[in-house]
């Protein structure tokens, strides 16, 4: 089996389509351990894991420390608004000192695009990202990938729609990376103010109206509102956003028969997604995608330690 | 030995002598584990319990942090302060989502009523309700009245004060359940404003002076004043409260020579009991309550994924 | 090997050359752990370490949650902020709590001087110190004595220069106690209002100049300013303190040609030391202090819990 020739997971940018493939085929492998009586294999006892959250997260965190300790590693979850970030410590003071007390890998999130890089590029240690700011959420697209890959038996050829706000979304763009990369036909759609200016040079086509871009598609990709962006007065109100946004029994008819609809979470019921169609099994495949996320972080945890050596 | 019949605990309303019987033998078995020098069985092994804390907790979460981890069960906490709860996601959401995961258990405290009843009938998973607003909180009369029956040697015939702010304690409610049901004579007393209106039709007899509740008694149970309830104007001051509700050297009098105090924890002294009678080895249990406490939730934890299967 | 005779580590002033070099000695043994492939030894399986933290802290509590993995003991975490602490339990019921779930160790770290002491005289189990107010930080002590002797091979006939608010600090308070003890000669420095009254009856020479303190320095251990404290006006503003205290390329030189540079961390740069100062391997020993932190912790962790028995 192929190795991973990679130090850290900072973003699907610059991943190759090999590499993605080694990781969503080692989840795929890992996918059965979650489902046994005894849920945990020895792989990577003596191993420790950093859960370094400098932003608020029940999903990511927890599928992470799940991830870990099936695989029998020891994890340690810091959090900033109880550390010594309070106490105004540099980033790169804070990840020398945990350098120091021999980890084996730094997963972080964190507000600032480009945390987890200075992260990679100070420490010895294998770097996650989990998330930093606008930037990337390489393991949400994988873990998409992966959800896609099982329910279609392929991502090659299929159409793919993102819809919301783009412009500030790292879900959006590690996919649009990832599905392009793998042969999917991205196609995106939200309000002129969320869409990135320069979006079309990514290889992707770009609507202002939701039914422009979801005729024909496979996938429907909805990305949360950060209702805290409300403020910045980049959309009028909720309600607006719904009634252009939302995506519901009448406007899914639109996209194929089989389609299925996919969204990093937590949903804004009825802001993104009317509730219908969140909990219509024959469409939505949100628990899916928290599902594919555990396998997928075991998979890169045991990569980067080493897995396939 | 029998198994238990259920696939979560929610309350003591709902649960049979015979099912209150099986928890306390196991947890009794599974007391002996914590006085070991090695404090660790593998029964859990494998196993992930997932520690979901809506509402500020030390004994609780600890105590079930500890049981988990003394069957070498995966422990997991959410605390809702450093979660997406703060991101607005529904509990509906919360919990779909941990189930994707495929935890075991899901231990739940919450401010709401009903919350465990509602995660128990949305997911797969086994629910343990570690307190629900002011409805129920069952392993803690669970682990009273396992204290009850070590110290007395049994729990019919006996007759149980309960004392202080009954409207509002989940602790109260739940004893009321149990302890009536294995056959003890309850009690209550408290000021008219925290007194239930229909309590007598669950087979207890109220008072509003605690000289009346209890004399005779076997056991006296004194809850915990909410100091935040206190804004709503229930009871004039904390110093009128203790002035005819605080228990102390003279009134415990009236009760038998041999009676038991106990407190679920963390006490407001000299406000519910007297510091010497707190401290009074030779009547307080408070801390034989939170040693059965860990045997508890060990034995429900042991229960509810298949143990005596 | 000798056993320690100690129940708990409170502080450096009540131990003995004889214990400092048992626990320096046995941390040298277990540094290697922390390089292997897999970092774990099953020495403490089935111990509980509860880490009860009272002030915010990444890297101490980081520090003993990795150490006791590293042994296979069981962790629990307790922060102040999301406990029942903030319903007000006071620290003796909180102590005699916890003493009821079997635990082995509780480490605290608590803004009140002497609060280990107190929780030391109420439980059994083991109490250690990580940080009590303005009074001691014994682990912090231990590891750099630890790092001192490993880079200058002895502690003895060393001068150390510590520098800062020895006033306020617990740092500088065990390491004074510490390397007294261990025959070195320390000096201190800081701002008037920053030295404790009575400092040279505890055997150190005390300067308000940097200048005067440093030169022949075969150790400069540089320490934090707390920032909250400013509010008191105990020094005038952080500019004015950097120019009088900071470390610079130029003031170094009049320590020893191979001086090593201490700081406990977190560095509030250009503050207490340039950054090109404390960045430069030659002379920074900063890092090392944080990997002998973990081995220092696991030592105590092993000791008190029978090691060496």
């Amino acid at each position: 089996m192929m190795k991973l020739g990679k130090k850290d997971i900072l973003g699907i940018q610059d991943m190759t389509v090999d590499e993605i493939n080694l990781i969503l085929d080692t989840a795929e492998s890992f996918l059965e351990i979650s489902t046994r009586d005894i849920k945990k294999v020895p792989t990577l006892r003596g191993k420790s894991v950093i859960n370094l959250f400098y932003e608020a997260s029940t999903r990511t965190r927890t599928s992470f420390e799940i991830a870990g300790k099936r695989l029998s590693a020891d994890t340690i979850n810091i959090s900033a608004s109880t550390s010594s970030v309070v106490k105004g410590e540099t980033l790169m003071d804070t990840a020398r000192t945990l350098e120091a007390m021999n980890p084996d890998i730094i997963v972080i999130r964190h507000s600032a695009a480009g945390a987890p890089h200075l992260l990679a590029s100070l420490v010895s240690q294998s770097i996650i990202n989990a998330g930093d700011g606008a930037h990337e959420h390489p393991t949400q697209a994988l873990l998409d990938m992966m959800t896609i890959k099982e329910k279609k038996g392929k991502i090659a050829g299929l159409k793919v729609a993102i819809v919301g706000d783009i412009l500030h979304s790292r879900v959006a763009r590690s996919n649009i990376y990832g599905l392009s990369k793998m042969g999917a036909q991205v196609v995106i759609a939200g309000p002129a103010t969320m869409l990135p200016r320069d979006i079309e040079r990514m290889g992707v086509k770009a609507y202002t109206k939701l039914e422009n871009a979801i005729p024909d598609a496979d996938v429907i990709m909805m990305l949360r509102i950060q209702l805290e962006r409300q403020k910045q007065n980049i959309f009028p109100s909720l309600r607006e956003y719904a009634q252009h946004y939302c995506l519901n029994r009448k406007n899914i008819k639109l996209a194929k028969n089989d389609v299925i609809v996919m969204h990093p979470g937590p949903i804004n019921r009825g802001v993104e997604i009317s509730p219908d169609i969140a909990d219509d099994p024959a469409c939505s495949v949100i628990l899916d995608q928290v599902n594919k996320g555990v396998a997928v972080r075991m998979a890169l945890l045991y990569l980067l330690t080493g897995g396939n050596e």
